[in-house]
């Protein structure tokens, strides 16, 4: 079977896009220049975009249906910290080349593998050509109760620091699909190499902790540039530091097993982005309540340390003396 | 003076973006990951986005200021022709590289001077450096009474066609900006080049026919890839066909005097883009109302055709036939 390209904008919105769209009145069919988003009195709409672009948040060559649930993904995981409900999105496609059928078809069933999972639809967007990269910028709205979304900015001294899942998999997962020589020394097996993969390309935003972080958080925000970088923000957003102890933070099987043998495995653990998991600040009295909602909820949450007053985050190693690291995280303009 | 790149992307939110975004609770002064919109009772909001990017939606070497303008203003002249008020925009800004303080000031010089001209703040975004060209995707966010956004789909034969302001003036001040050679057969003097080029670099939404519209629109959209391809839309979104006649197609004066000498500048009247101005289907009985509130607003609304039975679009020329023209429209992917 011949794998044409397809050359019009108005084939791609009306093949691979308006099936995304069903279901969701204000979408409109895709048919018309704006959507329309109906807000529940008592609630209030919480938005985000973070674009994803091909050589910076995915490999030049991916599987486009793991393209386009990471586009959504790591939307939906601001969300989630939030504890909002996500319902629609917007997404702006841009593409070097007019696109084949079958990866318009991958793309899409991408898409709505991830829309189903997160529970929100596709009501808009554009599609451009573009001289530069593969690029998707979603845009995602969610529902919030008015003035309970969860805050970046809310942190007090005193709150303990949690994390949810395990941190550096999806870092140890990238250097492992990109084969980089230190992979080598890990001496991990298929199985645990696929599982670290798994967790770089479909990153699942933590979107049953919503009730957990609703009633009892203090501050959230999602990790997607590594806990010290985004600790960091939420300690100065917030107007406090925080101390962190290293022998806490979760870790899977896998990434402890490759730390064993390589310690700058901690960099990856500590420093590095595309987690998707959840750091949450919560007052000592609601930590309970916290935990318990979010072992109902079946994610794991780990206190990893405690906000502090003062500013700045420090790393506090196995012998109780602070560890100073290589780098600290991601940056987008200065690079790691 | 020197003026040195910015390497942080935290410096350039903080000092460049932040101030854009004051006045507008919701967006907790870009210091969180998401940002809330309050939607009042009995309206909905409307939403969309619409990326521009250097080398397709504009020039390379264009004034910041010019580039954050626009791409602010090709979102807004949705809402503008949705009858829907503009109130926030989030903003996913990729730059090949660290961009220099005095492209930044410009930039954000641009982006204050938009906002305030159409009534709306940045409540958020993301700043990345692409592999790419410059580019900027803006969404949107209007309000509109519940239920009461103008549609597309909407049009009945037998409703007038309208248009605003003058169409072709974008399309031939970009052969002007860029020097094509058959720009030298229009004679213009610099005033009307300059005119013409202004259009161009600084579309302005017809955001005061907002109450016209609201009251007296049978359908609407804004033009931004051409009269003939955007009513097609229109057409097939609404199953029915349209007629337009050429000569009734609003000119400037620049445009007419251009049209005069070279026939092929009938082509950027009816089938280039950048207009953004509003195409309006209204019931004759309508039609009274939807001008008077127009004239009121001080926005030329002009009667082009007729919405009709049927499918397609038909141009009417001065002889009473026909008029087949060479191309049709904008397309992102198989080009003009």
């Amino acid at each position: 079977m011949s794998d044409a390209t397809v050359q019009s904008e108005e084939t791609i919105i009306r093949e691979f896009l308006v099936p995304l769209a069903a279901g969701y009145p204000g979408a409109l069919g895709l048919a018309d220049d704006c959507a329309t988003i109906a807000v529940p009195a008592g609630h209030e709409l919480v938005v985000k975009t973070d674009p994803v672009v091909e050589g910076i948040h995915f490999l030049p060559g991916a599987d486009p249906s793991d393209i386009a649930w990471r586009a959504l993904a790591v939307n939906v995981s601001d969300l989630a910290a939030k504890a909002a409900e996500p319902i629609a999105y917007l997404m702006a496609l841009a593409l070097p080349a007019a696109p084949t059928r079958s990866w318009l078809t991958r793309f899409a069933a991408g898409l709505a593998e991830a829309q189903a999972a997160f529970g929100c639809h596709l009501i808009g967007g554009d599609t451009d050509r573009t001289g530069g990269p593969v690029s998707i910028a979603i845009t995602v709205f969610g529902l919030a109760p008015a003035g309970r979304m969860v805050r970046r900015a809310t942190a007090r001294p005193g709150d303990a620091l949690l994390v949810s899942g395990t941190l550096g998999d999806a870092s140890l997962g990238l250097a492992l699909a990109r084969g980089d020589a230190r992979t080598r020394t890990w001496s991990l097996q298929g199985v645990e190499a696929t599982y670290l993969e798994q967790r770089f390309l479909r990153p699942t935003p933590r979107l049953g902790l919503r009730e957990a972080l609703r009633h009892a958080a203090g501050a959230a925000m999602d990790l997607s540039d590594g806990l010290l970088k985004d600790l960091g923000r939420m300690c100065r957003a917030s107007g406090v530091g925080a101390r962190i102890e290293a022998a806490r933070v979760p870790l899977s099987t896998p990434v402890a097993k490759a730390l064993a043998v390589a310690p700058d495995v901690l960099v990856d653990v500590l420093a590095s982005g595309d987690d998707y998991e959840i750091l949450v600040a919560a007052r000592r009295a609601a930590l309970p309540d916290l935990l318990s909602r979010a072992s109902a909820a079946g994610i794991p949450l780990t206190v990893v340390g405690e906000v502090v007053d003062g500013a700045g985050v420090t790393v506090i190693g196995s012998d109780g003396r602070p560890i100073s690291l290589a780098r600290s995280g991601w940056d987008h303009f200065s690079g790691p």
